[in-house]
């Protein structure tokens, strides 16, 4: 087995289900050494111009897998899954289904939730309440779309969680973080049977022990807490 | 071969580079019978219960090909790149070289249009010119991260144009669509390999021939060409 470094920022967004991945493998093998490097925001514009850190397209994550480096979350997603055996036996049909699943959850959820927490720096003029109330009812029609994907129970992995359940697990993570404390129980209650997934995986040993790493918050912009904490307090119509 | 058909709405959005492998596709091989199916947006709420239609995402493009039906834009990519045999002979990370600029050009350029169109709907109190003034330097960075991955001449695909080459075509393609007519030789002087690449895949027989069917709308907003007309007269720093 090689040794593995994950590049990213101390933030959830692009990377955390590979974090999830690499971290559940690497407590089942031994030999499978997982480095997660955490580069400070304030640190990104000295490793930017570098290939082997920041990848062809200047931006992270990256994962270096032995002697190679790739870049873009969801080819690492496919590449894991790849090196991990989840795709040992399957036919290019039941990979493209996990990978739209993998895909779904984040095209349509993660990289919208980081839009609705920085919809004043990327549209100015709006109200990052105003956002949400057009983005939030978006994210719940597609995890509803992925909860009916999920199984009676356990994983789509089956036996273990695959790169598809760490995806759905962060994506409903993202979306409870973008609606804060105060709505979790909503959430909950209007997605019971992805609701009850999530508390499963949170379960595995892996995710338990690495905690303490998890990043808290989704991305790295300055003002995350205050448009977070704005969403949090408004009201919104579709939840 | 296989009867193969695409649905999507009567705009370039998630499908144009999946159409244009197809139609390249069955133009070399006249056992492959391609339909392009471009569902008035007016019907889309008839079809969007129908999984067989809309698969279980209620999302469009889906692809069937044979008697399978798949979604997501990027797992169909993957799933054309195997039954095409783009994917043959690849390791792991050659595979997922190639899936690094397909996602780059989707995630970070094609969704990024959409959302550019899109930001007084999806962020309201924005004006479309000042978030453009936002979105169009990342968009113009990531088109030259893309453009470094080009080779001096001819395709990604070496002999003939593969799943990557039509994402990078259309990814210039919404660019060049969202600055507008005026901006196109500016657009053309700041990536001039970029330029002459997009110059040599029009030439392609296929698209040469489907040019007639190649929608003119990026989404189905009603407003779209108010909003792109907006977009074009307004200042941009950024080129």
């Amino acid at each position: 087995m090689a040794s593995v470094s994950l590049r990213y920022f101390p933030a959830l967004g692009r990377a955390q289900p590979l974090r999830d991945v690499l971290q559940d493998a690497a407590s089942l093998d031994p030999q499978l050494r997982f480095q997660d490097i955490q580069l400070p925001l304030a640190e990104w514009r000295d490793f930017k111009q570098q290939p082997s850190f920041a990848g062809e397209f200047q931006s992270l994550p990256t994962l270096t897998w032995g002697d190679v480096t790739l870049a873009e979350t969801l080819p690492i997603a496919g590449f894991l899954s790849r090196q991990l055996g989840f795709y040992d036996g399957l036919s290019p049909v039941e990979i493209a289904r996990v990978e739209a699943i993998i895909s779904c959850c984040y095209v349509d959820v993660t990289i919208m939730v980081g839009i609705a927490i920085w919809a004043e720096m990327m549209c100015p003029g709006t109200q990052v309440e105003a956002s949400a109330e057009r983005i939030v009812p978006r994210l719940l029609a597609k995890l509803a779309r992925l909860e009916a994907q999920l199984p009676e129970s356990g994983w789509l992995g089956a036996a273990r969680p695959n790169v598809a359940d760490f995806f759905v697990f962060e994506a409903y993570e993202s979306v409870a973080l973008l609606l804060g404390p105060e709505r979790g129980e909503a959430l909950r209650l209007r997605l019971p049977r992805m609701a009850a997934f999530v508390e499963h995986t949170w379960a595995r040993p892996a995710l338990a022990a690495s905690s303490a790493r998890r990043p808290v918050r989704f991305s790295g912009a300055g003002d995350e807490p205050a448009m977070l904490e704005r969403i949090w307090q408004a009201p919104l119509s579709g939840i």
